[in-house]
């Protein structure tokens, strides 16, 4: 005799503020039995502390620690192989959880299937047991909110970029873009610097941290001297499309 | 003696499922006093219908018809001159409600900062009212979600195209990108379909419609065979990046 299964819930938080969860999210939260979320080791964990104090006190909490996150280069294949034990140790204790008739939420900061952890589980769950994703604000969103001007209009393309590639293919993809995202920054701001620098769009660049967090700033790149920059940085280059 | 002036929200109520509009979304609306929309003349608008029973019942309603819709090519200088004098009027009629020292609540599909009109009125309001934007889940998100397969991976580049561009550029720029999204198809199916066989990625391509909302739809295009697509109709290709 088998008991009906529970759902693992990919739930996108948003970009930070608690304010703009979904009604659906704050709902599936606040009812929470079982509540997953990934952290840096001896973190309290970024998607944990936009949900303090909306979880219900006897929620019974897995935190889920990377094994690794900046100490090996993600091109060694032992960062790939480390994540992928890691990710199916996770997705095996939720499986189990749901196995059991019991839902379990997975905290998952901005929108889950925008380049987002928990895509590693959900591939790892989808045909095993029920899963649901609920989408989410994303943290390009609240950016170009947070500069106040609209990111795209009328015909404009626009193209997401991981600061993570090469510095003559981000050059050439900002070159050929009217509306720019950079996600990604972090310590690859030296060469983003110069990406932009090469495509001769330095004077347009916006830079905006922590959006809709606390210690949200926005400025110009020119206004901007770090080279290192927090990983919650996005460089947005806003389209100017047609406009009546 | 001067009143302290009220605000105009321009508050984005995402993909259409009223369940992923966020918590502040949901309070101006629950709170407001005045209201206002776009719609087409003669219907009774999808921003409004989206908001359906979730509004005062003593809110003061503001329906801002468009003079025309695709009556007239976009290209026809008369099409944005029409369009700039409606703007300026609507513009005009929100900044005397927010003089008067009141605010207004302006629902906006999608994210009001993404291919949205509210953008022509923050344009024309922005020096002379307070004016704050409520970001918001973005049809693509929800479209993505609907596919049940993220969109992005690791190192992934995502382009998004409005389908109103020409064949030539909708096929080059589709096969230079990781992950696609294709906007505003509508009567540009057939456009777009040349554009995806010329990019070979015709097999690869999901077709959403009507993401979260009543009717929901999602094929892959191969199995698409209408020549005309509704309006809420969003073409996706997922991404393929690393994952461990």
């Amino acid at each position: 005799m088998s008991v009906e299964p529970g759902t693992v819930w990919g739930v996108g938080l948003g970009p930070g503020d608690p304010d703009l969860m979904s009604l659906r999210a704050a709902r599936l939260l606040g009812a929470a039995k079982h509540v997953a979320y990934f952290r840096k080791a001896g973190r309290k964990g970024h998607a944990r502390s936009i949900v303090e104090g909306l979880l219900p006190a006897d929620a019974i909490e897995f935190a889920m620690e990377y094994p690794v996150t900046t100490e090996i280069p993600v091109t060694d294949p032992a960062y790939n192989q480390m994540l992928s034990g890691f990710y199916a140790d996770c997705a095996n204790h939720l499986a189990g959880i749901a196995a059991g008739g019991e839902d379990v939420v997975v905290l998952c900061e901005g929108d889950p299937f925008f380049y987002g952890s928990f895509m590693h589980l959900h591939a790892r769950l989808k045909d095993r047991v029920p899963v649901q994703v609920v989408p989410a604000i994303t943290g390009m969103s609240a950016a170009w909110t947070a500069t106040d001007m609209p990111i795209t209009w009328g015909d404009d393309v626009l193209t997401v970029l991981p600061a993570t590639l090469p510095e003559a293919e981000l050059a050439r993809r900002i070159a050929e873009s009217d509306a720019v995202i950079v996600m990604k920054i972090g310590t690859n701001m030296p060469k983003l610097r110069a990406a932009l620098a090469q495509a001769g769009r330095v004077a347009e660049t916006w830079l905006v941290q922590y959006a809709s967090q606390p210690g949200e700033r926005v400025m110009k790149l020119t206004d901007a001297n770090e080279a290192r920059m927090p990983y919650f940085t996005i460089a947005l280059i806003h389209g100017q499309g047609r406009r009546p």
